[in-house]
């Protein structure tokens, strides 16, 4: 992957605004649209079935987050995911607490069986029950299992046909084909709510502005541990509360620049 | 409009502090309601149909915002509006989004029909659509068709019989007689979510302790313009976590004094 | 109670890392979910009636809040709270707003009837108005009703069988015979939304790794008190936004020492 490609699509994203459809949980939806806000992206939210699929017609991405799911809320996931196919919008698929209880094991299923998912971003363990397998994940940070998240991830690349997308300590990212680890990122976002979810949706941002769904997700998860590792040293040490509100204005602060000097991926 | 009379309504809801019935969007909930804590009024959120008329009865103002509406929660938007009319308590709406899809211009216009409306607070595309005319609307900013938004903002006064205010570059507050331009406030106040929906419910706050629905947006408009530049110079260059910290901050420590000297608007 | 014991708590709760299943308002449910992680448990929030059975199997505690209730979320919220009787895990209950409408004091009071509660937690008017009696409450603070306050919560305690909290100027905790008074905490705090519902679900918390109620009721409200006085010296004077940032900064930095030497509290 060309580094300065890498580097440069998030000034894409900024002069672009792309608007990004989330349907998401009632936990992150005020934290998600600041950070899409600060990353230079336009975010709505939609949920009603009545206008989903009118919403999808005029966004640039569709994020699907089931965090605080109902069969209501997957039926409009489902519609709007439809819909987007059609349109070759790229869907963003964060299926939160897969494997937690069987209900949501079911509905992730269901997204993705019903809906074309251009990338799915999850732990290893919510990517493992989707995938519906008997992994060995003894624990959900994948820190410990880098090896067997590399395999799982190019596991359920393959037979999902998707992108995949497992965070932990170091982030896997792979078509099934081609493989990146991403090293960028702190800890401390495991302290605040909804930092995944909003990983999800700023690769949903980045999709939006760049096809090469490998080169999109390269550049949001480059970007995005930059941001973690920027606000850790202005104000981790403050504790949690100041580092949510420090890492939002480095999501508005990070640069191109920032990321070809400091972006730490490697092909596997 | 007497100058003193508008720096004063934000002592009298500070000492009166009014509660205020928000049926709102699940993005801004929690923003607005520490908002309205910040401002000195007490902030309700109450949705179930069963409730909300009941909630309406010993509330000063409600506020009805359509930001992620579904029928279900526009049906207890009207109840809860004839409610508000029967006992002659100022509804304040917020048609977001109107116009991205059918169904929120539909259900916006709706609400239009069946409550009686005080105020409509939304930027220049939205107040279009709710008023059903074919405007000419380039952006949802009104940053460079400020003629327009006067005349659009007039226009859906005398049509909905309500006072009107767009809010952009300069917010313009009329009732369809007397129009004027306010032009305090920053343009960062984009780049955090639920803004403008948190000025909705503060001018239902204001409304709330006074009847003059003209004397309660101007001085709303300049009380929430003024907070927004002090956060700017204090907090600005941080970033748009800080800057939304700080805003709640000045939400709370501006006083009438500060409107007395800082506000600027002008009849028009 | 042995003055060590309610300070260990604390570690307790960040070695053992409890999960707390919410079922919450959609107004707190980000700063619910910073709260319990900045302390150090796990939160988690799940609502749909497919699930909640198999979330609360999971969990370590689980808080019911009623503040934006609707019929089907108390249906989930009585078949959560049943699963979590038969299993013996805590149910600490909010009865957000009771007593401010019809509906949410016959909701309240038909939790109450259907699911064994552990800890209800309130102000005066809500514990008053979930007990069902005539309480002569003249205002929602407790401040100046701290007899009543007493009386009001062991007369709940006892007649419904469980540990009160009610939360005021000081706060009262009793289970209906042994009584104590905390005198931790800030007024700050009423600036904040969902301090209250905050404090429930850190009750659950704590809960989730003492059995002893009391205990862990004490313990919570030291801590939580501690936090908000830091919070204040540190944040007070800057504005409740700021307040709010500091406050999940010290639930994350307020150690078990901190417990030992700044708590206050008293058996009365």
């Amino acid at each position: 992957m060309n580094h300065h490609d890498v580097s440069s699509i998030l000034q894409r994203v900024r002069d672009e605004n792309p608007l990004v459809h989330n349907i998401t949980n009632v936990v992150v939806t005020n934290f998600t649209a600041n950070g899409l806000l600060a990353v230079g992206a336009s975010p709505v939210m939609a949920y009603a079935p009545e206008e989903v699929a009118d919403m999808v017609r005029i966004s640039r991405a569709l994020v699907l987050n089931i965090g605080t799911l109902n069969k209501d809320v997957v039926s409009s996931m489902v519609l709007a995911g439809k819909t987007a196919n059609e349109l070759g919008i790229p869907v963003i698929f964060d299926p939160v607490g897969a494997g937690a209880t069987p209900f949501r094991t079911e509905m992730a299923q269901k997204i993705i069986e019903e809906v074309n998912v251009s990338v799915i971003r999850g732990n290893a363990a919510e990517v493992a029950n989707v995938l519906g397998e008997k992994w060995e994940i003894k624990g959900v940070d994948g820190g410990t299992h880098q090896g067997s998240n590399i395999e799982l991830a190019v596991t359920a690349a393959q037979k999902l046909n998707t992108t995949v997308v497992i965070t932990g300590k170091d982030d896997v990212l792979t078509d099934g084909t081609t493989t990146y680890l991403v090293s960028n990122g702190h800890p401390l976002l495991t302290k605040v709510t909804g930092t995944g979810c909003l990983l999800t949706s700023v690769i949903g941002a980045f999709a939006g502005v760049e096809k090469n769904l490998l080169l999109a997700g390269l550049s949001a998860l480059s970007f995005y541990g930059i941001a973690a590792e920027k606000a850790f040293e202005k104000a981790g040490h403050l504790g949690p509360g100041s580092f949510q509100i420090e890492f939002l204005n480095q999501l508005s602060l990070v640069t191109s620049e920032d990321i070809e000097q400091l972006s730490s991926y490697k092909q596997v």
